[in-house]
């Protein structure tokens, strides 16, 4: 199968384009895609600089590539329009209609979107990574008071990544907590998760995939046997169930999937929205 | 100022919509928005509800709100059309130049984006989390080799949420080492670092915002006083001038901007793209 090229055209990172390109790709089956990211092209320069390497991969792949732009300054956007392939360009065709929604001209300025347009923004990201880091693992459980959401699971069922993605992405405060032989034992949760019981959430995942990621961690041992891991998974699904807790199974979803899902059925705020 | 109200429509986590969305809005002044993401729409009955919550935000506002959508099921989009605001609609803008350029049918499924399309790529990001944790303020350092990229800087200037980013984000294996008054009385980095020169970046902040960080964390004490502040930040710079270590002030940047000239500069390859 020949390749197609597609690149993400940004005056800024290049997230937004990567975004939006992402999800209408992956919308077709039967053609691979070599994704290639172009940010800051803040000058005419590189504008044109861009618009050689198109050129040259168009040549190079005998196919045009795919363009998702995101370019603000319309002297760069009227260079990059040269450039040999499909032009996908969002404010083209989104920010006519918003202008005539709103009533009013959007300024053009080039770096808005993950730009530092706000330090406070920026602040609260960085607390709540803080935060994530300071309470994970069970590490310290003074603070739950001022958690938005409490993950609880087994050893490596995705805890922390999702906890930071949450701060990160939505400076969500999220601590965790993890589930050994002290609850399975005795059956209950401990008073201190309790307390906070409508912050709880839980992460499940199968067995197969859990001794997969173990087995990475530590290859021999208890730890990464099939029958621990069965085990584990069981009885922390029994105590999801016995506590009311609402719980994903993380061998099926994303990062940002599992996200939302938390803050979807907790009804957590965004605290911010980069 | 009336508030506007925004919706972000997804039949899946919403990040596309936000994201998108989020690029548009920044291009306008003089308007407030209240923003709000109605994910995991995938149901007849949630795209009708979606309807209710538009209808009755628009009767509220007495401002039509507007409505970013990435449902990929006719029947749900269909429905949701009825709802009283500016619809914007990626699907119906992009699907069907993509559609032609490609000569190939997209598959109207829902929830590819973001969905666990790969497992791969869910365990790429969290071993670089993973990796990124283990790896952070100069922890363990004999793993350096792997490392895709080195970031050095003072005690909070943003090192350890940027290399989380570019785990999460990107599948990229980013270690951290703090400058401190080791490096700064001899003028010189650490041979283990000399020796991963060409993965090294240097993150440098303003006085003013350093001492506000630091000061959260401990108020008192030389740690945040504005002469220790100074005088670090002063030789930090120093130094990445003396190896010729590229470097970015975090101070103006938000963290996706941070990462992504990180890429950029090192010419790093990223790992995943979720």
């Amino acid at each position: 199968m020949s390749e197609r090229t597609v690149f993400f055209l940004s005056d800024q990172t290049g997230v937004t384009a990567e975004t939006l390109g992402h999800s209408l790709l992956t919308q077709f089956d039967g053609q691979k895609f070599r994704q290639v990211t172009l940010p800051f092209i803040d000058t005419e320069d590189k504008a044109r600089d861009a618009v050689r390497k198109i050129d040259k991969s168009a040549e190079r792949d005998a196919l045009r590539p795919i363009i998702f732009s995101t370019l603000v300054q319309d002297e760069l956007r009227s260079i990059v329009k040269d450039a040999n392939g499909l032009h996908l360009d969002i404010f083209d065709v989104f920010l006519e209609p918003l202008e005539a929604e709103l009533q009013l001209k959007s300024t053009h300025t080039a770096g808005r979107a993950h730009g530092m347009s706000n330090i406070e923004t920026y602040m609260k990201r960085i607390e709540a990574t803080n935060f994530a880091l300071a309470n994970d693992d069970g590490g310290i459980t003074q603070n739950y008071e001022v958690a938005d959401v409490i993950l609880v699971g087994v050893s490596r069922s995705g805890k922390t990544p999702t906890c930071l993605y949450l701060a990160l992405q939505y400076g969500v405060y999220a601590a965790n907590f993890p589930l050994t032989d002290e609850e399975f034992d005795s059956g209950a949760l401990p008073e201190l998760l309790l307390k906070q019981r409508d912050k709880l959430f839980g992460l499940t995942i199968s067995p197969t995939r859990l001794r997969q990621i173990r087995k990475e961690r530590r290859p021999l041992g208890q730890y990464s046997s099939a029958q621990q891991v069965r085990y584990e998974i069981r009885e922390a699904e029994k105590l999801f169930r016995r506590y009311d807790i609402p719980f994903v199974d993380t061998t099926e979803f994303s990062i940002e999937e599992i996200a939302s899902r938390i803050l979807d059925s907790k009804g957590v705020e965004r605290r911010v929205r980069p």
